[in-house]
């Protein structure tokens, strides 16, 4: 264990569990869970506050700050000091599909699926560059050229045969391709920590940075499983599918770190203006 | 040319074109056009009056009547003299969605499709099997394991993943696969050899025989190009796609020749029963 990692309070050890955080990533979700609901604005020294008890220091949350402007997820407005940081136009279009899903209070019910096919046989370097653009935009690759995706978008290009509509029984191949092994081994283990971290919070009450700090940690970690597939029926997954078991545990530690994080983060942001989310 | 084809009638020539004929393929026709609405049965003699106009002798009748009779598609009556046939209640049941399309007076209009999936990579011997049984039942094989189907049936078998709804933008490459260049001169050639017959059905006025052998050689031709595709809305066949040219050469022909093959039709087999056609 590092100098760093020593410092960490246990409480958001336990949160993190084994995951190696990606600083850009953990502020991804911060703008989403706690600046978005909040007028879509902070300050850097806002930011810093929320991200010191995650043991991100000045130096990391200025790279990646520095990248997600360069990027388009954030604009820097830099009229005065100090420096205040916004989503994009495209960030909080980005944002809004995500958001719904991460705090949804279950799976989709209602299929609203497109199967999408390039021409078989199509030159490998082609397809490709189709596989890239489909799953940059969460298609879910069934196999070479084929992929199933949410809902009914425009195609990515007028050489994809997209077909809308509702799908019959998935066969068990299907399903397994849906859940491969290292999403639920993810799965399991965030269920771990959500459970020890629930285990540890009968006891300890955590100040609202803290509690703010927990509730970034456990929304990252859910995002980060959730984000991995496709928003289908249970019926789409294997029987041993633990991603329902796990949002249970996500929405009652969410409910529960609100109480002292949200006042805390009203102070430090603003009030909360959007009701972005189902706890509260 | 052979001694039998010499003494084909010149309008049979015409009708038949280049195509070769197989005589249980005929027969089949036969049953869909004429008898099937007269009751479903005719006596072996009646099938010869019919088949004799067309260059058909009674020993290819009887070889091709023991293979229908042998497949299941027809069942031999044998009380009294002469035979019966009919068509068994397996040739009823696949001839009807065939003649609903073919004296239907234009393509699919809404779209019923599914689209069937196998698991890529699915061991050959597997994917031949279940190849085999998706052309059975009409479906088109758009690339490995995949198919396009008409309506919803039932999955094959619990390995195939049905997806059914509706289709986006055909592309290129899928009104290509959908319409190849066989098919497409197959349409031109009947195009080209039922406005041959129209022309001289200008002048010649068929009697009752000829104009049922006439009606039947025009049925079968283009049940042959309609039925090796499936049936969906024009959007989905390329620009120069021949088949509704054709279609309404057909409908115009059927109609035409049954104003003497019917009366004739009725004599030799019995009444129409059924409007199995819109031509009458």
């Amino acid at each position: 264990m590092s100098a760093k990692e020593a410092s960490l309070h246990p409480l958001v050890a336990c949160a993190r569990g084994a995951e190696t955080l990606r600083v850009w990533s953990v502020i991804v979700t911060i703008f989403g869970d706690a600046v978005a609901p909040r007028g879509g604005e902070i300050s850097g020294p806002a930011l810093a506050e929320l991200t010191a008890p995650l043991g991100i220091g000045g130096g990391a949350l200025r790279v990646a700050l520095h990248r997600l402007v360069r990027d388009g997820w954030l604009e820097r407005r830099r009229e005065g000091r100090p420096s205040r940081y916004a989503l994009s136009a495209r960030g909080l279009a980005e944002f809004a599909p995500a958001a719904a899903r991460i705090y949804a209070a279950g799976p989709a019910g209602e299929e609203n699926l497109t199967l999408w096919l390039a021409e078989p046989g199509l030159a490998a370097p082609r397809r490709a560059e189709l596989e890239r653009e489909m799953a940059g935009r969460g298609a879910v690759a069934l196999g070479p050229g084929l992929w199933l995706e949410q809902g009914a978008n425009e195609a990515v290009s007028a050489e994809l045969f997209g077909f809308h509509g509702a799908a019959g029984t998935p066969p068990g191949w299907l399903r397994a391709r849906l859940a491969p092994e290292e999403l639920i081994a993810a799965y399991r283990a965030l269920g771990d920590d959500l459970e020890a971290l629930g285990r540890r919070l009968e006891r300890a009450r955590p100040e609202g940075a803290l509690a703010a700090a927990l509730r970034v940690l456990v929304v990252h970690r859910w995002r980060r499983c959730l984000l991995r597939h496709p928003d289908l029926p249970v019926r789409f997954f294997p029987e041993d599918w633990p991603g329902e078991a796990v949002r249970a545990q996500f929405l009652a530690l969410h409910r529960r770190l609100s109480v002292a994080a949200d006042p805390w983060l009203d102070a430090l942001i603003g009030p909360a203006l959007q009701p972005l989310r189902l706890s509260k």
